[in-house]
């Protein structure tokens, strides 16, 4: 309180200090029990109000950090504080962040991003000689012989010839042009730069991005800042959340009555519903954006994350070019890869590439000046992606620790992946559709009407109350499905499985517990 | 011609390969003698194009990386090539990137982020304790002690607080909240963020913002893609590019008539001009903002670089407070700062932040929410922020070799200033303003009719004629003032003095006789 009183003499809007966003309720209650005893002169209407906000940004929404994790980081101060809780530790299963629940990092990648940020290790005998050689070749790429250089906007070059081999390899010798390659910031950056090039046109001309539904938030978060139509297709829940290609008929021709749909966007393994598309399913899908004119964005992130036994990954850049002439010398298709994810999780880097096939020369030129702007992605996490795309082979000295790391994590992903899905169908009143891949489990859960009601009393969805009491009881914190999308009446919720295998059982348990119990409280 | 062959039968569009947009024109070339021998069956119109894109995405123009700059990467080619030049190489002095003109990165900053790459070198002997403790430090508050880990959106916690405490510090004791101070991707995506959250209304009622005249093309490129007005006020060249309040006043009150002026952004020391504002002229300013209703962005991202001993940096943040708390209590203010600039140079790793004071409570939470979608910062380049706030200090270990390190980079930028502007005004034709902080000279040209005539015959700027023949006859790349703006009649260039002493004694001699003979032919 001192230091409120301090700060309003001073003429500063007092805060309480802490992590962010979560202090917001408390400093304003401060705030007002200063400003009654010592009301603060001449305050002014401020400029920037919700009234007068860009209405685009105020219509964003994105669970994945929402108000379930708002209210996740006030429960852990409270527990800091040694407040009492039924539980010891919030368990944040909420974001695909393997390192934050305690994978380590790959050995490798960290030893070859050590030594291009401190260059003088290339002389220490403890780092292994392919290392050297992989940073050796980045730092010569870089301006100035270092990462503390902007690279060119779209990229270092030799690190896109990198991603290119890398295509090549991935897709069974289908050539990929590194001219054609952008590195990014994070995925997340392809994608809306890309989204941000293609929206135009007003009223019934306005640009329609179709996305599945449920989707992964970004998505529609980026369509509502750059004020552009979100026409959702459905995914086929009783088909393990399969793509329909008569869904996307179906969307398409009712959109067309309000907008010009102009983008499909395809999230494959899926996010938050882990489904692998089948072979002819994206061949379907392609066809389907050929004749309907639609310019392709296939978010592949997960390509690493593939875990049932009789799925298999494929891209659709292969499955273009394997279409023939007509499709691969025709469909626009922008493809993301991240280093985030797959067995390396490098979320924090930031790292990124995005493919852009059969795109008209003249816009190559729009999207390199566009990218200019900002001028360049984080080149540390470029060298990142240049270790996912260009890990050690067979022979190498590094090889063998690295494909000791590699298997054990995404062997432990498989398996915790069967885990999930079979603990979750033991509980009544969950369901959960197999997780063939990425890093979630989605399961539909049955709320009673009168949980419903109890909801409705608070103003909150139906599996906003639920995933909150889930919360505020076990610690857990999981997304609500009403911020990624669902049928009407379907209530979900996506938790990761990154948790350590114990502690995962421990979580799921935990989860059965809350659910029966939730179950008998709203009978 | 073989390779673009068999893409052609594998349906793919060929391409020349090569750095990005550097081989456009030869590659289209190339594109169409192929397709006339075998023409492609059914190539379709595109989706996206120059006529279907977003409009306001064309009408960006970012000219640090436009047309001048892709010129260079050519003759670079060619010189690679063989061809002859007037010249071996070009020298690129379009972009204050100082590590690429070969500035040594500062030791401390490098060894606190190869500790926190690769932690094992926690137990190595060669690195400095001070080196480690910040290490360790930093890792502490990343989720799983990594790197690797998303952070909090607005940014890792204990390094908010450290550029809290280094702005207390700056400000002599002017408090800093670090609730208030968010970590972003270079200071761009903090402009372009705060830029996007402002914007709003339509028609007359559009957002205004007022951006100086000569301004950094970052600027008018963000207000283009948000569909905003910009506003231009023009700085007094006669008067080392002081800004003038009056020019404000006219400039708002004209600009009144067909938008909302919200808005005022500051560059200060400025960019591309390189003068540093009065306390006085920051008071008038803000007094101004007061008066209008307007919120404040100030982009210090060359607070460091003040080399004028007549010149002291200021901070709007600081004179805000001292005007009082009718000023510091109302006043919106959005200050930018970067680990790009000042003496470390890091602009690969994208580090910044910004606070924002007297934000309305409810705001703050929409703006937490947009950062999140983006999920956080890169945090590698949190932590080189985290160094620029948080350095050795007197009695640590790395002490003396920091400060040696970072007077020798700063000693030898304010000799290059002065070095540079003493020898464009030796030349007839050239006038240069003092170079008082900034890395920049922005010269005025004297362009004759004939060059202006021949200009217009070749539909350039007659700025930009004049560059692009400096470029083919020196191989020096500078940015013509176009690109930046300026008074109608007038013409400048942008160049850095990053190139070391010698070598930048070599650039300016070279201007000096390619500008006497330019005079000379278009006499």
């Amino acid at each position: 309180m001192q230091r409120a009183a301090a700060l309003v003499r001073l003429g500063c809007c007092p805060r309480t200090p802490g992590p962010w966003g979560r202090s917001q309720s408390s400093a304003a209650a401060e705030a007002s029990a200063v400003l009654k005893v010592r009301p603060e002169r001449s305050r002014r209407e401020r400029i920037l109000t919700l009234e007068s906000m860009n209405p685009q940004v105020k219509a964003v929404e994105y669970a994945v950090r929402g108000p379930i994790v708002l209210k996740a980081g006030e429960i852990e101060l409270e527990l800091q504080r040694g407040i009492k809780k039924p539980f010891t530790e919030v368990i944040r299963a909420n974001i695909g962040d393997a390192q934050a629940m305690g994978q380590q990092p790959i050995t490798f990648l960290r030893q070859v991003m050590a030594l291009c940020t401190y260059p003088n290790l290339l002389d220490s005998p403890s780092f292994p000689e392919d290392a050297k050689k992989r940073a050796r070749r980045i730092l010569q790429a870089c301006g100035g012989n270092s990462l503390g250089s902007y690279s060119a906007s779209q990229g270092v070059n030799c690190i896109r010839e990198d991603v290119a081999a890398y295509i090549t390899r991935r897709d069974g010798g289908v050539p990929a042009d590194p001219d054609n390659i952008y590195l990014t910031t994070g995925a997340s950056d392809g994608i809306s730069t890309i989204l941000k090039i293609l929206v135009s046109g007003g009223g019934k001309s306005r640009t329609g991005v179709m996305i599945p539904i449920p989707q992964y938030p970004l998505y529609s978060a980026v369509i509502s800042e750059l004020d552009a139509i979100q026409v959702n297709y459905y995914l086929d829940e009783e088909n393990c959340w399969a793509l329909n290609v008569n869904e996307l008929r179906r969307a398409v021709q009712e959109a067309k009555d309000h907008c010009d749909p102009k983008v499909l966007c395809i999230i494959n393994p899926g996010n938050p519903t882990g489904q692998v598309q089948s072979r002819k399913c994206i061949e379907d899908v392609i066809h389907f954006a050929w004749e309907e004119k639609l310019f392709l964005l296939a978010d592949e992130v997960y390509q690493d994350n593939v875990y049932s036994p009789d799925c298999k990954f494929h891209s659709f850049k292969k499955v273009l070019y394997e279409m023939g002439p007509e499709y691969s010398s025709n469909v626009e298709l922008a493809s993301f890869h991240s280093t985030s994810k797959g067995y390396m999780g490098e979320c924090g880097y930031r790292g990124g590439y995005m493919e852009v096939i059969n795109l008209h020369p003249e816009i190559k030129g729009q999207l390199v000046k566009l990218l200019s702007v900002r001028l360049c992605p984080p080149v540390s996490g470029q060298a990142a992606m240049d270790i996912v795309v260009n890990p050690p082979v067979p022979g190498e000295e590094s090889f063998e620790l690295f494909h000791r790391e590699k298997e054990s994590v995404l062997g432990n992903l498989a398996k915790k992946a069967k885990l999930t899905e079979d603990l979750f169908n033991q509980v009544p009143g969950i369901h959960c559709n197999p997780l063939q891949g990425a890093m979630y489990a989605f399961p539909r859960i049955f709320i009673p009407s009168k949980a419903v009601e109890a909801a409705q009393a608070h103003k909150m969805a139906p599996d906003m109350f639920y995933c909150m009491k889930l919360l505020e009881e076990t610690g857990i914190c999981v997304v609500p499905g009403s911020g990624f999308g669902q049928r009407e009446g379907t209530y979900h919720f996506r938790m990761t499985i990154l948790p350590p295998v114990e502690k995962l059982k421990t979580v799921l348990q935990k989860v059965k517990d809350f659910h029966i119990k939730f179950l008998e409280k709203y009978a």
